[in-house]
């Protein structure tokens, strides 16, 4: 049994105390000693990845209804953490651990938490955060070059320009959406006349005045959930996101798209503005980058917004190898980045940009206590108020891993999902479904005997003269995916039992099979700790369980192959 | 001068080993220990608050346009950090910086932050954050509690219970409210028929649907500006937020607020919809507190919902000797909450709370890929997506501070605040112009003959029977203020000169000068540091720097007093 907590009686002079950094460090080094010990046992556990308490357990843990009264010690709380928190907590750095966006940090990004915690600035308001303000501004610049690359003398005017911004430092990538859509939704319905613009008169008026019946936003059936989430917020309503089929290859069908919003623009009785059209740079099932060239150009030419949302993909601009696959980036109105993944920064942030230094000005907004008019406040740019300076880290990280070394990572990304699709394709019992642009691999497991009949019925569905052939080599390939998709949502729960590895899994359409759905598993392989032993071991490990499922299937799928009709 | 940072050639393998916590902590701890050298230096320092370099010197320092090419070695990315970011940080921790909310934290907070940055949890899903999860979830219901004491079957029943939230964690107070704001917009026009709920299908057809005109928000004068931005955001249009006047104590004037609901259920032509009313538990400038229990039954009344904006005087409930000034926060459906504020947590959080547990099951959402249906994961119930693990902070902090230790810590705020008042009132040259419920002091330097000279105008404006008199001496009193005004703008930016202490400055309508616009001073006293004779310095520091000022302004005063017109 371990000791029980001493309850202290409080006393304001302890409290005080608690706020002083203390004359020598040692009391503060003392403590950061024993963390770091506890951080680094954490590290170094070999137990499962998410530990193997139950919910239910853990619930019993956590159950106190009220807070409580008499204060504890500093190093009671930090062993209740230990013991209680730390334990089981899911180990996202481990190299087994590829199933996320959310992975490992490098170490020196827990020394720049420390840094801004200690001065604890608030990014809304230059009285509250001076230095801080500049860095995030030098931040926002080197991104908005990044990806716009705009002359250097409009870099050299706006970046430190109080009057405008380049863009923002949001929470998220969900905020960062937000905000471009904010923006969007503002340009589409600009001020006139009486009308004062959608912020101050809302979206019943903005239709109305302009004589629109709907305004729509068009993004790929790969968007990310973030954008519905930020269009039935700003009260456009997610029925009017307008979801386009992608190709083979998980981009967004642009001639889908042409055809779609000449559809709109001709259409006289349901009269629709389109208020943006939302490019994919990343996409988060499957890692592919829509052709942003084309979407802008139609983008251009119906006169309206185009965004793109570069949350998990952005970073890989950095590499020069991957710069090809942005093509088009530069005609986006606004691109949406995270930090907090291809950046390799712990959670979170986001960061919008804007090609044009005026866009932001059209959500500027002014109070009297915090952000007086004329000011210099970056908060007049945010959707948020109070902010942390987040910042720092991807601005000390780009200094640390600098472009090239990012390259680098990316590049050993690129050779960790080619390999692991290698031996996959290799095992004989899965199939992979992607190709993969960036760094996420999508497959499934399926025994041997079921891929090659379902090669067999492929052959039959696409040569065949004969019409019933072909109708029943169609319907046994549905009903044996369906039974493999059962498989496949079996064995992510078996290895999530086994713990020892971990993969992802999602539903897609737009595989080999489409229109039909597919249970796939899916891999984000961006931990540089992840080597070719271990993606073995992840492989062998999915391929022990698949088969040994499989065995309960086996029967069913040979009644599919038997059934004549 | 310093050396130069040394560029270092990117390899994989000095990369990796970023990635990884050394095999034994010594690296890890050489940084920690040298960094926590450098945070304590900056502790220490004893120059200015804002530090003397002026904003174009700190652009030109951070005025680089593109990204750095090669890495630098961690040691000088810090020595740079101390030289160009710390060194121009804002001393928010400084007792005599006493004008934001953004003030000192206990140095435990850093730790936590180490912690947090180590795990990197993901919130979003309980595949990236297990025990993290639950902290969450306990630490709501303790707040949950804290407010609105339902009975303990109540949590026991819905605390760790995956299908409910009883409240959600947001990057800071803009994002509660906005949580509010959006479930009191889906309650106000539910779905019905063929309308599915504002979400899915906008404002306009929610308004058309249900047959209004309009849909609005009713707050005081006094509210946030993160109302306003929530409802420009949610499409309802901020021309439709109904600015309710406040009485003399800075509360939302009741008997207003009774007669303008009053007003728009009986208007037959312009039909409305009262979204919800909004109340204030601590205004951000003068720190006071809506009468919550009035507002609620008027709400209950209206049928609307009922917001409490308690983001910064909320864990004043944490001590029992404020509990009164809350009476009613009870009665509200859903309270936001900041921890960055009164909670002594660093940059940023907040926590919205809904005394229903079904009202977040309104704005749930769901993904394939990261959020199925049936999930457990909080992320379903959030607007933002990828969140730190934050709430670790205050869950550790109630526990190490306590109830009691908060109590101890609000009754020191409160002392300092009368302390700070009676010097003000003692020294002649100042008027104190609200009476504070909670930390925050109004007050403006008004050197003794004005002041005087004011109360003889105000006399002969009450009782002198002769109307000119009174009309002049009432255009006298204003010619006054408004001189009054400039002369505490003045003083302000000398004060930001001068650098040796800090307080805000706001405009307030709502002082016995009403409805003349008066600029006000602002001290938010909740640094615990601050002590008796630091009041006395600012306060001696602010009446100096005033008297230099007022010789400036004093041949305009008598000037006014002369002028017989």
């Amino acid at each position: 049994m371990t000791e029980t907590p001493k309850r202290v009686v409080s006393n304001l002079e302890y409290l005080k105390k608690l706020f002083i950094m203390p004359d020598s460090p040692d009391k503060f080094v003392e403590f950061g000693h024993e963390l770091l010990e506890i951080i680094h046992d954490f590290f170094q556990e070999k137990g499962g990845i998410h530990s193997s308490i139950s919910l239910p357990e853990l619930s019993k843990i956590f159950d106190q209804i009220t807070i409580p009264d008499s204060p504890l010690l500093i190093k009671d709380v930090l062993s209740e953490i230990k013991s209680k928190v730390i334990k089981h907590s899911v180990k996202v750095y481990n190299p087994y651990y590829i199933g996320h966006m959310t992975s490992a940090i490098p170490y020196f990004m827990i020394l720049l938490e420390m840094i801004i915690a200690a001065l604890n600035q608030n990014q809304v308001k230059i009285e509250t955060a001076k230095a801080s303000s500049f860095v995030e501004k030098e931040l926002i610049t080197w991104l908005h070059h990044l990806i716009f690359r705009r002359k250097d003398i409009f870099y050299e005017n706006h970046t430190q320009d109080p009057r405008v911004a380049l863009g923002s430092v949001t929470s998220g990538g969900t905020l960062a959406n937000l905000t471009a859509l904010l923006v969007a939704r503002e340009k589409a319905f600009p001020p006139r006349g009486g009308f004062q613009g959608v912020r101050t008169n809302g979206m019943a008026e903005a239709l109305n005045h302009y004589g629109y019946k709907r305004g729509v936003i068009i993004v790929s059936s790969r968007g990310h959930y973030s954008i519905r989430k930020a269009v039935n917020l700003l009260g456009i309503g997610d029925a009017n996101v307008i979801s386009i089929p992608v190709d083979d290859h998980n981009h967004i069908d642009i001639n889908k798209v042409r055809r779609k919003v000449k559809i709109l623009q001709e259409d006289e009785e349901i009269k629709t503005k389109i208020i943006t059209i939302v490019g994919i740079a990343g996409t988060t099932e499957t890692g592919n980058v829509d052709n942003l060239e084309a979407l802008g150009e139609i983008a251009r030419n119906a006169n309206t917004h185009f965004h793109v949302d570069a949350c998990w993909g952005g970073p890989a601009l950095l590499a020069d190898d991957y710069r090809h696959l942005f093509k088009g980036i530069e005609l986006a109105n606004s691109v949406s980045i995270d930090t907090h993944k291809l950046f390799f920064c712990p959670m979170s942030m986001g960061l919008i940009l804007f090609r044009n230094e005026k866009d932001l000005n059209l959500i500027k907004h002014a109070s009297q206590y915090i952000i007086r008019k004329n000011s210099v406040d970056i908060g007049r740019f945010t959707i948020e108020g109070s902010r942390p300076f987040a910042s720092l880290k991807p601005w000390a990280s780009l200094k640390i891993i600098g472009r090239q070394g990012y390259g680098l990572l990316f590049r050993e990304a690129r050779e960790s999902t080619d390999y692991m699709r290698s031996i996959l394709d290799h095992c004989g019992n899965f199939e992979t479904l992607n190709i993969p642009e960036l760094f996420i691999l999508n497959y499934r497991f399926i025994p041997e005997t079921v891929r090659d009949q379902l090669a067999i019925w492929k052959k039959d569905i696409s040569s065949s003269e004969d019409k019933d052939i072909k109708k029943i080599a169609a319907k046994k390939t549905k009903k044996s995916n369906n039974l493999i998709n059962g498989l496949n949502i079996k064995l992510h729960r078996a290895l999530r039992m086994d713990d020892t590895t971990f993969v992802s899994r999602t539903t897609l359409e737009s595989t080999r099979y489409r229109p039909q759905n597919i249970v796939v598993l899916r891999a984000v392989l961006i931990n540089p700790l992840t080597n070719r032993e271990i993606l073995n071991e992840i492989v062998e490990t999915q391929n022990r369980i698949g088969l040994s499922i499989w065995k309960k299937f086996k029967s069913a799928f040979i009644k599919i192959c038997n059934n004549t009709t």
